[in-house]
């Protein structure tokens, strides 16, 4: 009933014809069902949300635009619940397909727009990253996924998480692709030079798994030339997954802000894992609160030391491994989200725009590289990504 | 799909006819769905538990005691997901209708059984009570309903939520009925002399909303003749809320420990309420443990205090007011199942028999009027039903 790959949302018929003579023009996609689309429930991934919302009255601000640059919206893709997931396994409507990594989970909270792009069936995708959630499925399932500088790309008409966190993001196949769509999305910016200097961000390279870790330095040995200067930096002087706590805290304390009325009124079902991690947010106390927004502040004071002058770029693991299996205990998945968090958290927490390229395997396996760039680079992260594919 | 009252399981056929000759022959009861019925997947109220297990080999003990003595067993009814709720509202299956109080809950976990009963679809129905799941249903839907003494009726072939609060009950509409299932059902004992000191629960009164207090001592003021003597006695030192708060933490931790594998590797879908009670009793302490038995054995000897002699019958509403409407809010729910856990938990705490009776109504809402007996005295509160009956 989801269609092919299960990654679209069943019984939807959402379509949205592109403009004939767009920059875009031609280019198919498909959007997260958190994104409105005119006339349509959006579904969030949770069919109590279906069933005591009304249709949207007006197109996402994001999808609008790329309609108004000729794509045509093809279908709604499944989410993991309320986006509250990092895998990509959905209890209600089960679990889209990785077409890279058979038997692997896709990545989520956009699953089904990773699914979509990397089984061919469009051309881009749009998703959203709060914690990792356009980040983890580019890198589970081998594709280009920005998560642009906080605040850039409007959010209107989109379901709201955490909105300190909150970013919409799109998946590609090419780099060409993603920088059409990139061309179209990003509003205009001043100016950001190119980055000269690669920093190695040592502590978030020991993060990942021997054989990720290797994979990955393969590949950047190859565009270290790129760069004029090249320096690898411990980022964090305690630990990432500290940094990550403060993180956890706060997005916890914004998401359970954003739900807890309706999940009040309408007690829906979700999975266990998503139901605790609402409770475990619910008992975030006020004086976590306050310590998580310092360490976020240290965080943001301590990258914008490793910025310093502008004209650098972060190079970091997507992720600590490769997908992992289906079906894994909700317990094991717990212990792996947290180490991902490690990763993903240090953009979550500073704000800052991070690309992740599909330029490493394990095992047959696609892991992701990630650039991390300094604020409105979002453009010159793109262009990266086109320079090192060459 | 669930038949008459949303009462019975969905898509079950489960059903046994009764031996020809027995004392309880020409009678139909129904069972909660975590009663195993040979041949049949027992499914605890949620679709994932359905799923996840095979067809029962046996039929539980109480159910293969019930057929054996004549009576038919002609389905399977709805039930709180895993029994963890005490109004009745299964976001799954949908509510069971409480036929004696319109727009309101029936009650839970044993929602279906108290449902079919009081629809008239069954003489009578076999229900479980660990944290009042039977008396708390037979209060809201009117009818007689029994907490046996823990231990007296094995669980064989049930589901286990808290093994040292868990207990098997029952529902009729009349009490000779309920006494003849009573018959069948509790083993042998040592004789028990019938009661002749009424005890009047002070606390556990002023625990109840006005109305349901004045309608139910207009009740207890006709049967007071019964006994030879009558006193009102405050029973806990400190308060029944602090009582009820030893059981909270004791079920949890042991309603973690049933559930905890399960979920762990299925990640099934509850209702959020559900899965956060599950989520509160994995963070139940060892130091909050020893504290709250330490707190139940004094509730215990408090109560072996009350009961010295045992010659008692303590007094009590079953809850603090008629059924409340459908549909509540999750906080709100959860402020009144404390508050009724007040009471039930005299029972749970001690392993004490509990009878609840028909015999009030408060705006045309069925409430329980309830007598605690002493340790095997299930028949003798049966009789005393029957004497206050008439």
């Amino acid at each position: 009933m989801a269609g092919p790959l299960n990654a679209f949302v069943p019984d939807s018929n959402a379509h949205l014809p592109g403009s004939d003579d767009g920059p875009l023009s031609g280019l198919t996609f498909a959007a997260k069902d958190i994104f409105d689309i005119a006339g349509h429930v959006t579904g969030c991934g949770n069919p109590y949300w279906l069933a005591t919302h009304s249709p949207a009255e007006a197109n996402a601000w994001v999808v609008q635009r790329l309609v108004d640059a000729g794509a045509a919206m093809v279908g709604k893709t499944i989410t993991d619940e309320l986006t509250r997931g990092i895998f990509g396994e959905n209890m209600h409507y089960g679990t889209p397909v990785n077409p890279s990594a058979p038997g692997r989970v896709p990545g989520g909270s956009s699953s089904g727009s990773a699914s979509a792009v990397a089984g061919r069936l469009v051309d881009f995708a749009l998703g959203s990253d709060t914690g990792g959630s356009v980040r983890v499925p580019s890198s589970f399932c081998g594709l280009f996924g920005l998560r642009p500088t906080h605040g850039r790309i409007p959010l209107d008409g989109m379901l709201l998480q955490a909105p300190s966190f909150d970013t919409i993001g799109w998946f590609a196949r090419d780099a060409e692709t993603f920088a059409r769509v990139g061309s179209v999305v990003l509003p205009p910016s001043p100016a950001v030079e190119r980055p000269q200097r690669l920093v190695i961000a040592e502590d978030a390279w020991d993060l990942a798994e021997p054989g990720t870790r290797q994979a990955l330095e393969t590949v950047l040995e190859k565009f270290g030339a790129l760069f004029a200067s090249s320096a690898t930096v411990r980022l964090s002087p305690s630990s990432l997954e500290e940094w990550s706590g403060h993180q956890q805290v706060l997005q916890s304390r914004e998401a359970w802000e954003s739900a807890r009325d309706w999940i009040d009124q309408v007690n829906p079902t979700f999975s266990f894992e998503v139901s605790d991690r609402y409770a475990l947010a619910r008992s975030v106390t006020d004086e976590q609160i306050v310590t998580a927004q310092a360490g976020r502040n240290a965080v943001i004071a301590r990258m914008n030391e490793v910025f310093n002058g502008g004209d650098a770029v972060v190079c970091l693991p997507t992720t600590v491994a490769p997908a992992p299996p289906l079906g894994q205990r909700v317990s094991d998945r717990h212990t792996l989200r947290l180490r991902n968090s490690a990763l993903t958290s240090i953009a979550g927490n500073t704000g800052r725009p991070q690309i992740s390229l599909p330029l490493a395997e394990v095992d047959g396996l696609p892991v992701g590289l990630s650039l991390l760039g300094d604020y409105s680079a979002d453009e010159q992260l793109i262009a990266l990504a086109r320079e090192i594919i060459g």
